[in-house]
C-alpha cells in the first residue's frame, strides 16, 4: 500500500474519525486508524467498540486530484502519532509507504517518520448501510437542537445510565430531543414532514460529538433497534443506543404561571454571574427576591461576604417572591434560550420551574430549585 | 475611610500588586491589600514577605478627576475578592466605604458587594526610599533584557539557591543580567552610562513579574547591600534578594568555532520540533547530524517510531559532525536570539556550545550537550 496525498485534506479525514480514539484502550487494536486504500479512494476508520466513525476521500474530484501514485492496500497505523506527524508537516502533499506489511514511512521532502504498522485482519467490520428508519435534516438546524439540549444531560456515573445519552422519541412527524440530569432538563422538538415511530438514547458524547463536525449541507440519521449511524458529506458515524427506559426523574406538568419574570438575557446572566461570586459555602446557589418594584439576585457566605445585585430592567408579574436555585443551571438554560429575552415562570417556591424564549414554543427548559431547609 | 474610583484605574492598581498575592499564605494578613487614602491620593500595597509592591493614584491628574467623595484612611480588604469584584463590575466607577472598620461594602449603581475589613495596624512597613546604587534604563530595554535570559534560570528546588535568580553584576559600565540552570546559561550585557560595583541576584520569579509590569517608559534599580527596588511610573516593587555566591556549575571560556552552523532561526526551530515527535525514550534528546552535504535532525525511540528531518538551507564550516541535546533547550536559546539567522558553534562532542545572533554579541546563550554514552 502506498500513497500520496493532499495534506490538509488527509489531516481533516484524521481529525474527524479522532473523536473515536481514547487515550487509553483494554484493545490495541482500537488505537489504531484504519486506512483503506481501494478502486475507490481512502477510507479511514477509527472505532472504540461502541462509537466507530469513517470517512472517505476519492482519488479526485473533477480536475482536482487528491491521491496520486498508489498502490491499494489496507493497514492499521498508530492514531495519535499519524494524526501528530500529519498535522506537523508543512508541504502540500504527504507520502505514506508500507513496507513489508509491518512499517509504515510517511514523508514529504523534508522529513521522514516511519511507524510500526500493523496487519488490519482482526479489525472490526461495521455495517454503516442506512437500513433504518430515515431522518434528513439541515446539518445547522441538527447543530442547534444538540447545542440547546445536551448540557443538560448527566455526566456523573452515578446518574441512571438513560440519562447519560440524549433521547429522541417521536411517533408522528414531530421528534422530541431530550436530555436530563436529576434536576434539569432540556428539550427541543423538530417538525418533520415525515412520520416516524421510535424512542431511542444515544451516548450525548457522541451526539455532541457528531455536531460538532457539522459545518452547513445535510445530515441523515438512520435509527435502528440498537443502533444509530449518522451520515454526513462522506463521513458515517456508527453509535449502539443505550438500552433502558428513558425518564426523567422529577414528576412535571404544566407549570403555572404564578410568578413569571421577563428580562433581557445579557442583563439577567451578568446579574447572576455577579450574585454567584459569594455562593461559595451553599455552592452556586443564588437567591432571586422580586416585586414589582425590585428584582435582586444575591448570595452570601458567613464571615466571607455577600453580594447583592438588582436587575435594573424586567417585567413581572405576581406577588413578592423568593428562590433559590443553582446558578450555572440557570445560566445554562438562558444561554440555551438563544433570544434576546428570556421568561422565567414559577408555579411555587418547590416545584420545577421553567427557563423559556418567548418566541420559541419547540423549546422546553426546566430546573429544579434548591430547597433552603436543606441548608 | 470611603471613595469613589475610576473602576478601570482601580483594576489596574489591583492588578499591579496581585503579583504579590499567593493563593495560601502562613500569615493570613498577606492574603489582604492594604488600601491607604491620604492627602495625596490612593496607595494599594500587596507583600508576601520577601517581595512589596505599592502603586499609587492621586485624586486628579489635570483635569482628570480618578477619586471623590472621600474620607482618609487606611484599611486591609482581602485580595482575591476585591480584585474579582472589581473585575465583575461594569460600571465607569465604584465605590468602597468602610463601616465601623470591620466591614467594607464595594458598591456601584446595582451591585453592592460586602467582605470584611481588618485594621491596617499590624501590615508590615516597607522602606520605598530608593538609596542604592542607582541604574536608570529604558522599561523596554529592560523587559527585553529579562525575556533573553530568565527562561535559563532554574525552577526547581534541587537547584543552588542562587540558581534560582537572575544575577546582576557590575564592576564598571557594563551590567551583566546572568540566568543559568545545571545545564545551561543566558547572559546579556547591559552599556551604561554610569560606573558600578554589585553583583546581585533578584528571584527570577519577582523579576520576571516586574518585566510584565513593563509598558514603555522608564524604570528604576536601586540596589542595596541585601534588596533591591524597582521604581516604574507609580509603581515601587522591592524584593530581598537571593544570598549566597552566584556561579554557573559548568566551567567553560571561549568556545573553539570547530563546527560552525548557520540557518535561519524559523527553520531551524521548525525542524527541531519535528525532529521531537519521537524523543520519548530519552526525553527531548534530539541528534544532529551534519556535514557540507547535509544537516539532519532526528530522534528515535524504539518499537514506537522515528523521525528524521532534513535542513534545507544552512550554511556550515566544520568535518562532519554528531551532537546530541535537549530540544527543548535549544529551542529556547534559538527564539531568544530575536533574530532571523541563527548560529550553533561547537568546539566538539562534549563541552558546552554556544547559539548565537550573529547580529548582537551583548547575548550569550550556553546549552550543554547531552552524552550518548549515558544511554
Amino acid at each position: 500500500m502506498k500513497f500520496t496525498i493532499d495534506r490538509n485534506k488527509f489531516l481533516k479525514m484524521l481529525n474527524t474519525v479522532s473523536i473515536a480514539i481514547e487515550q487509553k484502550s483494554p484493545s490495541p487494536i482500537y488505537l489504531n486508524y484504519k486506512l483503506d486504500l481501494d478502486e475507490k479512494g481512502l477510507t479511514v476508520i477509527s472505532t472504540n467498540g461502541n462509537l466507530t466513525i469513517q470517512t472517505f476521500l476519492p482519488y479526485q474530484d473533477g480536475d482536482n486530484i487528491y491521491i496520486s501514485d498508489y498502490e491499494e492496500g489496507v493497514t492499521l497505523i498508530q492514531a495519535k502519532f499519524l494524526l501528530e506527524i500529519v498535522k506537523r508537516l508543512e508541504s502540500d502533499t504527504v507520502t505514506v509507504d508500507i513496507i513489508d506489511e509491518v512499517i509504515v514511512d510517511i514523508s514529504d521532502n523534508y522529513s521522514k517518520f516511519r511507524l510500526n504498522a500493523l496487519k488490519a485482519e482482526d479489525y472490526p467490520q461495521v455495517d454503516f448501510e442506512l437500513k433504518g428508519q430515515i431522518v434528513e435534516m439541515e446539518g445547522e438546524t441538527f447543530k442547534n437542537i444538540i447545542n440547546q439540549t445536551s448540557f443538560a444531560a448527566a455526566t456523573k456515573e452515578n446518574a441512571r445510565q438513560t440519562l447519560l445519552g440524549i433521547n429522541m422519541t417521536s411517533h408522528g412527524n414531530e421528534i422530541d430531543f431530550t436530555a436530563a440530569d436529576n434536576s434539569r432538563l432540556a428539550r427541543k422538538t423538530y417538525h418533520a414532514d415525515k412520520e416516524y415511530d421510535f424512542s431511542v438514547t444515544v451516548p450525548s458524547k457522541t451526539i455532541t460529538e457528531v455536531a460538532k463536525l457539522i459545518d452547513g449541507g445535510k445530515i441523515t440519521l438512520s435509527i435502528e433497534e440498537n443502533k444509530i449511524i449518522f451520515s454526513y458529506g462522506d463521513t458515517k458515524i456508527y453509535s449502539r443506543l443505550i438500552e433502558g427506559k428513558y425518564e426523567f426523574t422529577k414528576k412535571y406538568g404544566n407549570i403555572a404561571p404564578n410568578y413569571v419574570l421577563q428580562a433581557k438575557s445579557d442583563l439577567l446572566i451578568s446579574a447572576i454571574q455577579k450574585a454567584t461570586l459569594f455562593a461559595i459555602e451553599k455552592i452556586n446557589v443564588v437567591t432571586l427576591a422580586v416585586s414589582e418594584d425590585e428584582c435582586h439576585l444575591s448570595s452570601s457566605t458567613v464571615q466571607v461576604g455577600s453580594a447583592d445585585i438588582s436587575l435594573s430592567e424586567y417585567r413581572y408579574k405576581g406577588n413578592y417572591f423568593e428562590i433559590h436555585f443553582n446558578s450555572s443551571f440557570v445560566l445554562d438554560a438562558i444561554k440555551a434560550c438563544q433570544s434576546e429575552d428570556v421568561v422565567l415562570t414559577f408555579a411555587g417556591e418547590a416545584g420545577l420551574f421553567k427557563v423559556s424564549n418567548p418566541n420559541d414554543e419547540d423549546l422546553l427548559l426546566l430546573v429544579t430549585p434548591v430547597q433552603t431547609y436543606s441548608y
